[in-house]
């Protein structure tokens, strides 16, 4: 097997078979295929693309170049959820502990990754206390005993798609769906879950800005899932105004943890409750009202706070805060952002938003930044809210107050107010099966 | 300026700019552009192609990554040709002198290269003292006084073409046009002729296969060469069996010289006249039909003959070959091929030919490897002779008979015995102007 024919098959537009895949990416993991070639393979992947079934192999290629995880000492069957990433997405912190706190196990790995804010493991490290690190023998222990425990990705898990999205990054090679979505499942798989629940944003916000990239995303990740032997179903959910009222690593946790008190945004408790369902479905729980049904009542009946809590305190957080919202740590310094007109707020541009955390210091741009994890925007006026001149639109924090101004001027080029009551869409906007 | 972005304009369709091109080929000449970045960029080229403007730029751009000559101090118009390479190709050996008797200044540099056989400097020095590493001086001396002179392509000539090339050889981005073309003419404008011939070659033992690629690179080579401002042409020549009868470095300029001396095949006799014709045209000596008639005196009263004479004596070579071909130096083995069925010779596969005579040790496989200079094959049969089985076909020569076997193997799969008498069909088959 040559790796020049392998690319020049990929060229010329014919299916790779297994093997060839195989050879691809364990010889481009081990360094024995150079970058060159491999960005020559991406972006004639771009070009011609790939069949559902060589992109399977593709993604299994990826799991396997690195340690893959056994969760068979886990009791009872496991679920977990993944977004592809948007602006205020702090799901992950109510859903986890609504499917844990009804018998679904969530043993979650989570990335940190580059973004507008930190991933859901850097949010969970703005408690105090909170630890992320864990061994395995802890790890699957909390499990065990809570329900739910949340830890980062080991680095170990899929190393083939580190190489590659670092070469896709350099080479305008990521715009690709079935480079996007073996990249995504790849390191999901590494990991012994039972069923997926897939959460693929839609909108200014998120990476696929139309809904038809979106479904096709959504369509190929389902189809790579139960391929794989995994119970796997996607919601498409939109991301055109950044999801919930809070943007930032703390000010995310606090938001989150008031849903679980019961007072939340409808479009993030709305998220949540559908995630939650999708993977109480899958795990066997019911049909899909049921499920929606178990979830509202975990989340009414403080079931799911508790398991939060629980979770918090087995990894050595502090639970004060969890029965306080008010308690996580805040800026130094905050700013209001007033609007500059009367009318009704017609749209929220996400992207701007996530810029605004980002300047604010809730971010990496590069890998190792540092995040400040109190920086970040609670926004005051949502889509479709009535606003007078110099009413309060959001409130910025930041330990750096200089960030403020630049911070300010993106959000307000990202707000638009018109005399149009605007439309109110819902969240979730297709289920992909 | 970023590179990312070259590449994804390049991607997604939009032609590129000047500065653009520049800046890509210049940095990636100095090693500043990685060989993955230039990777995915070539195979953005590979789907999207490039305008004949892009096209020229990045021929400039090749063309200035390096020593450019100048060659102010030859006395008169200078003419060269250029063939994209075919199998038995000996043409400039006779062109050449032609067209210097007639008062047309050749200052010719040829590379050395990989292929079936040697590249025209290789075949050159298999005349016994042939020196075709000259100064500068010696070289432009020897035009000026012979009118003629053939050295070995300076190394410094065009670096980014030698990186390009490499890379596109091992991630499937040769099979580009405009990548051909601006690799073809990046090389040939680095040398300062005033008028310019290509000889673009079509058919099996062509890298252009069919006679509509051939038409679109001779197309886009002229377009560049009209654009940097020379008297450009080309002719689309047929390469579906080898030109003349003789395959081998020194069998070849066994055969160029007997067409020096009158007695020729009528194909390589008729490709020479017109390649002639072409650069006596575009340096004004005449209407075409003018030029064909001196090309055809020139060979036919000896005057090209003396003339490839005093090249070689100005340049070290052995004359007495010069005067009796059969006194150039041969192999210690030979092999007859013979025929195996009665018929007409309906197809001479010349890419197999071509193949043969690497197996009897003519070629490089590899940079570096070393030329037998005598091995080759002699073709007694050509396109539309009658055969009985048992007749010579082929005669092989090498210093290593253990080749032999599998050289006839080849060339036997490679002719075509049937009982339908073949249509003959001109070598020129378009003119490009």
């Amino acid at each position: 097997m040559r790796v020049y024919d392998i690319i020049k098959k990929k060229r010329d537009g014919s299916a790779l078979s297994k093997e060839e895949i195989d050879f691809f990416v364990s010889g481009y993991a081990r360094g024995e295929i150079p970058d060159y070639q491999a960005a020559a393979f991406c972006m004639a992947v771009y070009f011609k693309g790939m069949t559902l079934q060589e992109t399977t192999d593709f993604t299994l290629a990826i799991r396997d170049s690195g340690k893959t995880l056994d969760f068979s000492a886990v009791n009872g069957i496991r679920a977990d959820k993944h977004s592809t990433g948007g602006v205020g997405d702090k799901t992950s912190l109510v859903v986890a502990p609504i499917v844990a706190s009804l018998g679904v196990k969530v043993a979650k790995m989570s990335g940190r990754g580059l973004g507008h804010t930190g991933g859901t493991v850097d949010k969970l490290e703005s408690i105090p206390g909170f630890r992320a690190e864990l061994s395995e023998k802890e790890f699957i222990d909390i499990v065990n005993s809570v329900g739910v425990c949340i830890v980062g990705q080991s680095s170990e898990l899929a190393p083939a798609d580190k190489k590659f999205y670092a070469l896709r990054d350099v080479t305008a090679t990521v715009d690709s769906i079935p480079l996007i979505a073996s990249s995504i499942m790849g390191k999901k798989l590494a990991a012994d879950d039972d069923c997926i629940v897939l959460d693929v944003k839609t909108g200014s916000g998120a990476f696929m800005k139309t809904l038809e990239e979106s479904r096709a995303l959504a369509k190929v990740m389902v189809g790579i899932g139960k391929r794989a032997g995994k119970k796997t179903v996607a919601l498409i959910t939109d991301m055109n105004e950044p999801l919930g009222k809070y943007i930032g690593n703390s000010l995310e946790v606090r938001e989150a943890i008031k849903l679980l008190h019961g007072d939340g945004e409808q479009d993030f408790k709305d998220l949540c409750i559908a995630l939650s369902a999708e993977m109480l479905y899958l795990a066997g729980k019911g049909s899909l009202d049921e499920c929606k049904a178990l979830a509202k009542d975990s989340l009414a009946s403080g079931k799911a706070l508790k398991t939060f809590r629980d979770m918090v305190k087995a990894q050595g957080g502090d639970v004060s805060v969890v029965d306080d919202p008010w308690k996580m740590p805040e800026s130094k310094h905050f700013h209001y952002v007033l609007a500059p007109e009367n009318g009704y707020v017609t749209a929220l541009n996400a992207e701007g938003y996530g810029l605004a955390a980002l300047t604010l210091g809730a971010g990496r741009n590069k890998v190792g930044d540092k995040i400040d994890y109190t920086a970040g925007i609670v926004m005051i006026a949502k889509k479709g809210d009535l606003v007078e001149k110099g009413d309060w639109l959001a409130m910025l924090y930041s330990n750096d107050k200089t960030t403020f101004e630049k911070a300010e001027k993106i959000i307000l080029e990202s707000t638009e107010i018109t005399n149009d009551r605007p439309q109110k869409r819902p969240v979730v906007l297709e289920r992909i099966e």
